[in-house]
């Protein structure tokens, strides 16, 4: 059955280029559990050189000193080398060094989503011009093998819609916020010391991260170029003890969520702090964990979690990679999946649903006066605007100062809502600007 | 990089033996969904022939009336037919059919359970030597695709335990048990009007359903042959709202669990009712979904989550199947993943720990009179045996009568539960035999 190989190999040779976390966790591995990847693949996937600018560092794995080098060039050159992992992180020059790796035939692996969500689709049509394969399962969701449940397991259905807990980091934060009843600024000092945020925490409480996530697998799903810039992103630096304490008041949770929704030849790619229905199983994925809801449209709900970042579980992620792509190199199939599930010639172009034409139900906290007429008056500019008001709470009422009153509206158009809130935050009575949360109130993943 | 076929297939083609509720959804995506299969695969996955025994049956599809037969054996030697869907179940003729179709260089896709569990091995010694792939995602989980996590996502991984809520229909009936308090007969009468029990729920509910599953699990994960015969099996039909609402007042809720666990040439495997910690999230799996908890040495903890069942899910696994498969077949790579996860040649034997000497934690419900005395003689008795009680509860006290009394252990052996239990059910002032529940504290999934 194999006769798309002109010799059997006897081993499949490996170059890792970066070896900080996530390249040392893929270095042991490699180096500790030979036995095991042999029993899987036949043959031995043997790591022949690592590449870092620092080869000094204590890295937990005892590599042997003749396999490293400082120079990338050592391994993108090597002939000897199949499959080249970029694990240096970042545009340039881990851009560079794979573009350079796929134009001389080699198999790629990256868990580098900030490239993907950016050069994507430049460095696939690469992959595809050069008949390599490449690896990004550890880009999005860490180990959790979701890449492949897109282009794999899930490949007979059209998939809706995915909803996804992408960042660790952020979802840290908020389930120490609603655990502990503890500030945002409080619990990012903690996770710090936790080694659970970055010196920089920017990309992750802003979203950024995980518009990346998103980007690449609607690029997947939905079988379109997709880039990050084009996603809504909203961060978590906003909530608050209080709104977390008001979303357990109505059922709710609050989780920094990546929404992708497809209909026709529209979609809708959002992240933003989202009230879940407690119900809901996303809505108890906490900690430091990853969980990402997938619908399709024979499947249903599915929900796929685990640690989605780390240093083992990530390179468990990368060596997964490796291993299939080694499958195919000893088969002669690589190629066999496209590397963005549809073939790139047979892809969608979809339209973005623009943010302020998608409709959600919405957690609003006015901060508003306490006095007779304020409620009414408030209603009032909803109303005018075709939002309907579901529940409302007003707590510590202080007469003649400023409390928070909690509404939960219908559906309605986000761009009412926001009409609505310019007038309402204009109001003398009003102080400050109104929270809103989206709420997701859906069928999916229900306990 | 195609260099193994002689010609470019301009099409797969599929036949279908068995049109019941999940061959008839195949029969739906396969007919329905042919531009989208087609944009991922490539050529037309084309439906050519489907047999059954009763061709006048409205299956909700339209079905053209030329491509059905009565004859499974016009499928079977059709030498046009690339892939071979069994889905009639039961053991005979289906394991019949499949070996003629592997002899005959088809490839399979299988959803039967039954089947695999008592004669897998038989079955892959069949597929290596034919050199062809079978497919068998549908067998475990329905739509969930906790078989390519296991053979590919998670490669990279000894896997050391799996946690699985494996069978939909005791997950409903001990769900609705938990949520409405009802008692175990009037919710199986229930899910049958409902349409989550079978006419016989036998398989279902004393958990023989689940030890076939989980037997195919362990043979992938554990790289071992392996029986159902030889797990150790007890069903939900003991349970009783009382110990669903005493679980809760300890904070664990009841699930029927199938549990594997590897510890270097020796395994755990069972299936039986179990108390999982409420923060756990498989806890949380409810009503007919399932949820599988693989803890892997470098990703740790994850968990796939669906439907377990139906016809659309579990035909999603199956086309999903067709489609790895045409993608092998299009590549001349048939065989790139060995059917068992591990090389047939490398895998290891390993012992299956005998039940006796396994440990857990316990719940025990003992139907004691309520009389002074009593706790101190049980208590005497267990710790006869060395086993720490953690916590009691006696409620309804009824001075002379039976009354629950019920005990969480620490940590003790199977062997020294079951001695203690044998002397206890012998006391004058015990009535009934005591209800025993497993205790699962695990590090597994938690949230």
């Amino acid at each position: 059955m194999n006769k798309g190989n002109d010799t059997v190999r006897q081993s499949i040779q490996v170059g890792v280029i970066g070896l900080g976390t996530v390249g040392s966790g893929v270095a042991r591995i490699l180096l500790e559990q030979g036995e095991l990847l042999q029993q899987r693949l036949g043959v031995p996937l043997r790591l022949v050189r690592l590449a870092d600018l620092d080869l000094e560092r204590d890295r937990g794995v005892k590599i042997p000193r003749k396999l490293l080098t400082t120079d990338a060039r050592e391994i993108i050159d090597n002939p000897e080398i199949d499959i080249v992992a970029e694990l240096i992180g970042g545009i340039h020059p881990a851009k560079e060094l794979i573009l350079s790796a796929i134009a001389g035939g080699k198999h790629v692996v990256t868990a580098n989503k900030a490239l993907l969500a950016a050069h994507g689709d430049e460095i696939f049509e690469a992959v595809d011009k050069s008949g390599v394969d490449i690896g990004f399962e550890a880009s999005v969701g860490g180990g959790i093998p979701v890449i492949r449940a897109i282009r794999e397991g899930l490949s007979s259905n059209a998939i809706e819609s995915i909803y996804g807990i992408i960042n660790g980091t952020s979802n840290y934060i908020l389930t120490k916020m609603t655990d502990e009843g503890k500030a945002f600024n409080e619990v990012l000092a903690e996770a710090h010391s936790a080694g659970y945020a970055e010196a920089d925490p920017t990309l992750d409480i802003e979203g950024t991260d995980s518009a990346h996530k998103l980007a690449i697998l609607i690029n997947l799903a939905f079988g379109m170029p997709m880039d990050d810039q084009s996603i809504y992103t909203e961060g978590i630096t906003q909530i608050t003890p209080l709104d977390i304490m008001f979303a357990r008041e109505f059922g709710y949770r609050i989780k920094l969520l990546a929404i992708a929704k497809c209909s026709g030849d529209e979609i809708e790619a959002r992240v933003h702090p989202t009230m879940l229905r407690e119900d809901l199983l996303i809505a108890r994925v906490g900690g430091a964990y990853n969980g990402i809801a997938l619908v399709g449209d024979a499947v249903g709900e599915t929900l796929f979690y685990g640690k989605g970042a780390g240093q083992m579980p990530t390179a468990s992620a990368v060596v997964g990679d490796m291993v299939e792509i080694a499958r195919n190199i000893l088969k002669g199939a690589s190629g066999r999946v496209p590397a963005t599930s549809f073939l790139r010639s047979r892809r969608t172009p979809r339209r973005i649903k623009p943010m302020d034409q998608i409709s959600s139900l919405y957690y609003l906290r006015i901060m508003a006066e306490d006095r007779p007429g304020v409620l009414s008056r408030i209603s009032g500019i909803l109303g005018h605007h075709q939002i309907s008001i579901s529940s409302v709470i007003q707590k510590g009422r202080r007469a003649g100062q400023s409390v928070p009153l909690v509404m939960m509206t219908q559906r309605a158009r986000e761009r009412a809502i926001q009409s609505a809130l310019k007038e309402i935050d204009a109001l003398p009575m009003v102080s400050g600007k109104t929270l809103l949360i989206r709420v997701e109130n859906g069928e999916e993943s229900r306990e």
